[in-house]
């Protein structure tokens, strides 16, 4: 997608043995590209949240695979170093999915036969082929997606369709197109005029700094709110759908997202808005079904809460928002029922959220 | 209430002619009493938000009436430049209802007749009789309140009550007690183990601010949570009742209250949390019926989106949160239909929000 109108991935390969990242730490404020040349750059880049978002964290990981054999010296013992060096990658973020499975993936085709020179080619078209295979997932379901935007739109005879969406599901946490975003790019890039709502998205802000950003970046319009508003909008008819991504959905369709989103889910229910979650078949949790009592919400750090992070004259800043001694808690996401969701948009297709209707989108 | 263990109100006469409040802009960074010695003071206070909330607002400005004609030298032609001061002292925050209740209150009485000492003497007795009668109403909700605390408790086997509130109906808005937190401080006293989930409250962050500070200051367990989290808690099970305050209330008890205040009564309807709204019965206003349809709802300045106000080691700073040229949106209230609301506290009892009951109370 664009920044500064010249078009970038969240990651790319700049040349042998160098991976090029954006650093998300400080956008909007400033745009820093990084340099990853060794699998502990990776480790880094994924622990200090260099870049964040579950498919990027995986073809990252992917790629400090392919950064830890360019830096291999000795042709002797390079697997067993190799298999050291993957599970230290893997402790970057102890609980994201996507980690875990991209460094697995690796290890598999990885078995230590064959040459040193060999592995590298392999790890590099590995990583290449997971970059690609997400890429084109988003991809997907822009495509799929853009046709819901496109049927609002020819009732609003002209009118900007609004959009409201929650936290960062966009390109930045993606490899490019972004879960949610994917269709609202789609239905923009084929002239749907359309208006974003950004949920700032308390307590990291990931809508007010990285979903506005990005869209202003691609000339879409958009209007960044307090979390508290998106209730109002909608009794006032000013939000037409809401998309929102997913970071685990089960397999009967309850949607645990960046906490808030239920929120908006009863005010879309209660006003009666269509609401969507954007995500690929591999965000959807077979083993699970009953996604309040199964799906296990992160506690992070008070901090978040009780501090905040903004930019002043000289750079980010961070400022305290509460009484010094403040209790605060902190919960990552919420679960949104699917009785609440109007349907999923993945790359294989749009289908309600029921049991049935997943599976037999998984097997079409 | 308690700030560092002594009694204080929001708002005193310190001594003829001296009027003190707290810098509520501060807190609770600094804890900072302001003199107020001229209805220009009282002008400043009202606007800059040194003071805020309703209750407070009407008897600052009655106060302002009185330093007025303190301040006043000549006795011919008093009255004349007291009605001048009176209309400049409405214009400080002119859509605040109770400050031109209280102003026309005193110019009702200050007729003109009499010395400049008796119309001195007369302001004063205005002033501290709205005072007075603000406070017993507040103080009034909490008894009226408490006992729905008290039923909760039975359930809880010595558990805490968990009571989340949103923005601050406390003390702080008002003299003393507050509305929403009046049955919270009433409960407390009375021994009920209770705690409190204090929702931060964006884009002006009284919850954080005001709320959290006021509760620890009385010694009350509470934790501040981002504004997204109150649904999740609900889910869990981890909320026993939601209380918040009013700005405004039709006669079929449609509540307008600050923003996001109705996506925690449909989170709390979603999950059989009974949600309470505590008020004075001047906050009803009996010649609207459809809030939705008939409650302006008030935009305010962008830049309370966009930047944020902190602490950092050298005072008061604000960061900027979006983009530098983001487009950004301020609502300041939504509306709770009456459906989603349990019950309302007022000073003369607890009703059902529907015109034959709300009609009622006024009449009882």
């Amino acid at each position: 997608m664009l920044v500064n109108r010249e078009e970038y991935q969240t990651i790319w390969l700049q040349e042998e043995g160098r991976v090029q990242v954006i650093d998300q730490r400080r956008l909007p404020f400033e745009f820093v590209i990084q340099d990853l040349h060794s699998m502990e750059d990776a480790y880094h880049a994924i622990r200090d949240m260099v870049v964040r978002g579950a498919p990027l964290i995986g073809v990252t990981a992917s790629y400090g695979i392919y950064l830890a054999l360019v830096r291999e010296q000795k042709e002797e013992g390079w697997h067993e170093r190799l298999k050291a060096s993957a599970e230290k990658l893997k402790e970057a973020r102890p609980t994201a999915v996507n980690l875990m499975y991209a460094v697995d993936r690796q290890m598999e085709q990885l078995t230590g036969d064959g040459s040193l020179y060999q592995a590298r080619e392999l790890a590099r078209k590995n990583a290449d082929e997971l970059k690609e295979q997400e890429t084109e997932n988003c991809r997907l379901i822009g495509e799929q997606g853009a046709p819901l935007i496109e049927q609002l739109a020819e009732d609003k005879r002209g009118e900007p369709v609004n959009i409201l969406t929650h936290c960062n599901a966009g390109w930045l946490a993606t490899i490019n197109y972004g879960t949610a975003t994917a269709p609202i790019y789609h239905a923009h890039e084929q002239g749907i005029p359309l208006h974003v709502w950004v949920d700032e998205t308390r307590p990291r802000n990931q809508g007010a700094r990285l979903t506005a950003w990005e869209l202003e970046q691609q000339g879409i319009p958009c209007t960044v709110i307090a979390d508290n508003t998106g209730g109002l909008l909608m009794q006032k008819g000013m939000v037409d759908m809401v998309i929102v991504g997913s970071d685990r959905t089960t397999i009967k369709g309850d949607v645990a997202n960046k906490i808030g989103t239920y929120l908006k889910a009863l005010a879309a229910r209660d006003n009666n808005v269509p609401f969507y979650v954007a995500l690929t078949l591999s965000t959807i949790d077979r083993s699970i079904s009953d996604g309040i009592r199964d799906i296990p919400i992160e506690q992070r750090k008070g901090e978040e809460v009780k501090y905040i992070e903004g930019y002043a004259e000289n750079g980010l800043r961070k400022v305290l928002l509460t009484p010094q001694n403040s209790r605060v808690a902190n919960y990552g996401f919420d679960v949104t029922p699917a009785a609440y969701v109007t349907s999923l948009i993945t790359e294989k297709g749009i289908c309600k959220p029921n049991q049935k209707a997943i599976e037999k989108l998984f097997k079409s």
